[in-house]
């Protein structure tokens, strides 16, 4: 039976927790080790540290404390390993803790953040999905039911300070093109109260944390990914920069789909994780490793028919851009959602769906200029009726009795 | 027994087969015409007419005319459909010409077109694939072989007026902010010798030629989409602007990855599809469409295990992009290609793998400021050796005594 | 463009190809020869060498000569295979004859060999589908259409003639166990006209027909395996007795269920192989091999949602069975006949469909003392229509209005 | 958070637990009640009730009690239930009891039930299996990994007293025809102590337990079917026959090949399953339902490429049987073998694989007299090396240091 290593209490304040952090630094100080070929347990927070409710009411959601994302677990010291070295994480399993069997999604106000599609859906909007062993359905989005795809939507290794250090100088250079902007074009380090640096203490902390990365984006060692496929069951190889990696993870998702376009964003949950970790040492210049590499788990849903929907790089304006996957990704959503409403669904519990159930978005064609198309998958099998286009006509799926909830703007 | 409505002869020129246009415009005569429930055969010639040869020399893609692209079978009527109907295409199957049993992929010259890699791949360079059955191999670029992912990589139905002007005005505005630039930033409509306008001669020919747009970009009614799984076996729903509809296809592909990276692009065919189409009347307005939806093929390529790649959007050069998919997409790509140079392939051959097998492109985060995640998916069943990243290090698969052929800019 | 090695007239009478066969036998004269690593095409008759038509009368199948049974295109000589090799084909395509781009499938008299429910389906019928590219649809079993997964149903090597005295040896005394049975225990050879022994002419054919092998049954060759996915794109490795391996093949079908349970049986085709062979010297001693194993092909039929039907070794009289799998086979295809019955399907339809769609066959338990249990999977995909049991009960797929022609017994 | 609504006490002996019993009779107490759509945990003994330990000595397999097999959980009552019904059970999810990460597989002595092969392995062996998550190893069959196919070998619900008799009376009819058999051609219900008869006391479980048929075999009410598919995420109709259904279940796999045929039998746990029920009324027969149907669950481990060994009905004695599937099965098992010996495994390991791997048996062909042809599928991605076949010969996977455990008969 795999050791927990780390514990986390859902009732306590995860700044009470030295094995918890919410800001990337070196100087973070592992606290837990273990050696290479080990297995064991490890559990996180929900991403939020527990700000949303199992309720009806999305106002915990428009008032978000963004500034304490993401709590992760960690950093975790494997003996032996040295910068350059190539970190093997097997995660052998996920699970939700048992005390919360249920998961939330939300759209932000686009004055918090946003989402893909913050311009159509401005408001903050939550859904609760609840979990019943591998599958999940909400009560505010009937009519579809997922089986879990469950992943951490952020893990990686500590940087080390010259990493640090340009990770900080190139977001700060784009923060500056607009530095009014809101949201803001990238989260600067801050010194304040919301950073948690894990046992680091006093003046110590306070330098760490005025210079310490948020947590928010994808980088080099991984981190922030959000990729729906890195599941239970597969393999990721992660850079290391540091003696002994200090490797943390936290953010999981029960299910999410490519893009995890909703921002908060998959079905956000607290949990715990079963990996084992081993080295390839001098890993990173013997196979060119930059980014991680990972290869997916044998075990993942079988969604096999998906209603494919194109979008291209003309936004809604007729403005044409030139091979912007974005734009067009966000039209293929677009177009998607529209479909959707024709059988029933609010456009939010479309919206809804597209972030939380194992679409794919595909980068479809890249180099017809000026166009870029883009592709979103939609599993038909998640639903409970016919998606299928027919001669008669869409069929109303849900009866429009229920809609995801909003908490309008202050 | 189908019947084969349109005929192309390969030692023929395009422009004496009036069933072959390469410019879209409304005004293209509609020759052949069907009813809805009929299965028929079209073929089609490559894309760009037969410019490129079975040979080791890359001059021909060096020079390749490109103003020429892209050759397509039809419009094709069918009975019965007005604008706002939806045509249902399936695709029974597509096959290569009996009499050229290869395909070729190419680098365009960055003074060219280039492609999506064409700073680090600026001159042009040429692949030849032969077909083995539902197989291919290059012997440009040993040591990988797959199964056939055969599709149209353009096909779609004629604009009506209103629609062509829509596109044309919006790429002018787009090409005019930087005139100048090299390629340009759209391909506007011209009136030269290249435009083949189908059936149409004289007078109508000259001014319908001056005004067609020309076939590179997808568009709403999908066009040149290059999704490599809109394939044999899938069903495609159109949207009808003209009386007839007006089908065309063309610019097939034996197998090419998510984003066509190369740009020229997959393994390039002719041959011949042969399809289905039927109707679903008012379908645009019943289901809410506005670009083509599809649903894929039962049958395609099984590649369950791939070793996948992350990007994200921060260039070689250390520059942040805001949320940019290309660069994430770009950077996923590079990390592919220097990961296979340590088994022994030249990047070129990578890059020409990337481009040619059935690799998947995920936009993988689209949220987590600054940075987006992509994510490339290279199947690993198509290697004849273990890509599997190990203690020991790579072993390499081919021995560098090929490459892929180059011809140096003039 | 790979040459064709052998061709066959459909209008021509199979007898008089001398590159045809319809026993085995060392004897037969090998007339082709290729060189391993070459790649060529073998055209084939349909099983019965074109006793069958496509018209609405079953009383070709029910006066259907079986002693003709199967032409077999070969042997294939291959350069420096020995005894003791194995022979490795790889089934590059395979595709119907030009000229008739339809199969049959039927249910044999339990007079003239029966099949798998002869109790239950005494008397002859017949059911013929039509071909649409990689799809196939019967106008005799409507509301189905299923993807093709073409294979071979017989392939192999020539005997030796130890071989072919101890396959003699042991089928006759099975058959010598109870002579009289109708249908027999076995098919015994025949030196009769209907021997069809390749090149052979005179006495040494009269010698080869009066001991040479019928091809009815599998054997450690491999011979009428009917394995549905040993298909296009598959690998196989066959074991070499004679010098030059003599490989033969024929019996192409479209599509069939595990079991071949109507025995007449998939949907029978003429068509064509385009195959690779290369060798495996002293293969059978390395690998340990006794008959042929293969490995599937990447490219095949995705349908994964399957409706689960069980069986078990008691019959419909209540008798029980030690561990039969034939007995609780039969029990799970019964099962699912009456389960299809209920959505509108006689029961000759649905014994159509378990015998040609991509239906699997499981041995599923096999120690339970005294009761074994086999599954009968049948992909739901095939239908249009949903065959989802609930709480309102079935709705009809099909009306009833057609049914699979049968010729009474005369 | 689902309920536990039966616990089992692993320390604790099955037969003082009242919820737990190890015979079918209809008089058995139902002592849980749920209503349609509850979903809830049922925990359960592994089959033999914790008679095998985790070490490396096979005498436990010797001399197991096999009259105490197999302890069920239940019966559960589903109120509403009434006979003609039928009981829809989804199984969320199931798993491993937290205080038994490891599970068993064994050969019985041929004197105690033997297995498939017994004539081959005719003496007891065992092997351990760690569970590490979702994936399974053994300490004594190196050089193998897969991921669980989780799922109840044993599950259905109560017999009514007419199926009862019929059960008794078709079995002890073929016991009749040779009683002296060992192992007997069927078990026989006994009144001795071994039978556990849940909370039924005192006389009226005397009575029950001299007529309780034995839980061995599959029968029509699903009962032992051993189906490997049957796993997590599946949902399964049984018919019902008392009032109140009675649903019991046990005999929990971590991971099983087709047929089980090592009767001891997949890798044996203790564990849970999550599961939700729910009915259709007078299923049995608005569907024509005699035995369990089931659809599989949308996640099962994938691996897609498969070696695959046939088999045929004649014996290594060189006997001819006709289309006997068992045979055919046995050969193909037993090719299977004599192949992973060439790369280094003992005959007993190699057992051990097809006993416990998700490998399939598929019932290739069953009309082609006299020969039945079965296929193994061996799934090659659960090897941690090649086992393709090669013009080089087999390369050793294992060192042969290690073997299963043999405790020979005393």
């Amino acid at each position: 039976m795999a050791e927990t290593l780390i514990s986390v209490d859902l009732s306590a304040n995860p700044h009470s927790n030295a094995n918890v952090h919410n800001r990337w630094h070196p100087d973070i100080p592992i606290n837990v080790w273990v050696a290479p070929g080990d297995d064991f347990k490890i559990e996180c927070y929900d991403w939020t540290g527990g700000q949303i409710r199992n309720n009806d009411d999305a106002s915990d959601v428009r008032d978000v404390e963004l500034p304490q994302v993401h709590y992760l677990s960690g950093p975790i010291g494997v003996k032996g390993a040295e910068p350059g070295d190539l970190l093997v994480v097997d995660i052998l399993d996920i699970g939700a803790k048992e005390e919360m069997q249920w998961g939330f999604n939300g759209f932000f106000s686009k004055k918090n953040g946003g989402g893909f599609l913050t311009d159509y859906f401005p408001e903050a909007q939550k859904s609760i999905w609840d979990f019943e062993g591998m599958f999940t359905k909400s009560r505010h989005v009937p009519g579809v039911r997922y089986a879990g795809l469950i992943h951490p939507g952020l893990i990686g290794c500590l940087p080390d300070r010259k990493m640090l250090d340009a990770w900080n100088a190139r977001e700060k250079a784009l923060f500056d093109t607009n530095p009014d902007r809101v949201p803001g074009l990238a989260n600067l380090p801050d010194g304040g109260p919301t950073a948690h640096m894990g046992a680091l203490k006093g003046e110590a902390r306070d330098r760490a944390a005025a210079e310490g990365a948020r947590t928010v984006p994808p980088r080099e060692h991984g981190g922030n990914c959000d990729i729906k496929d890195l599941s239970r069951g597969s393999k990721v190889y992660f850079p290391v920069y540091v003696p002994g990696a200090g490797l943390s993870m936290g953010d999981l998702h029960f299910s999410q789909g490519d893009g995890e376009i909703t921002f908060c964003g998959a079905i956000e949950m607290a949990g715990w994780l079963h990996i084992r970790v081993s080295l390839i040492k001098e890993g990173m210049s013997k196979y060119g490793i930059r980014n991680p590499i990972f290869r997916p788990s044998p075990i993942a849903p079988k969604y096999d028919d998906y209603l494919i929907f194109e979008g291209i790089s003309v936004d809604d304006a007729g403005t044409q851009y030139y091979l912007d996957v974005n734009v067009a990704y966000r039209q293929a959503c677009l177009n998607a959602i529209e479909y959707l409403k024709k059988f029933g669904y609010s456009g939010a519990q479309a919206y809804a769906i597209l972030g939380t159930a194992p679409v794919q978005g595909h980068i479809s064609g890249v180099v017809d200029v000026p166009n870029a198309c883009a592709t979103l998958w939609l599993p038909t099998d998640i639903f409970e009726g016919d998606l299928t286009p027919g001669p008669d006509g869409p069929k109303k799926l849900v009866d429009g009795s229920v809609d995801v909830p909003l908490a309008p703007d202050l």
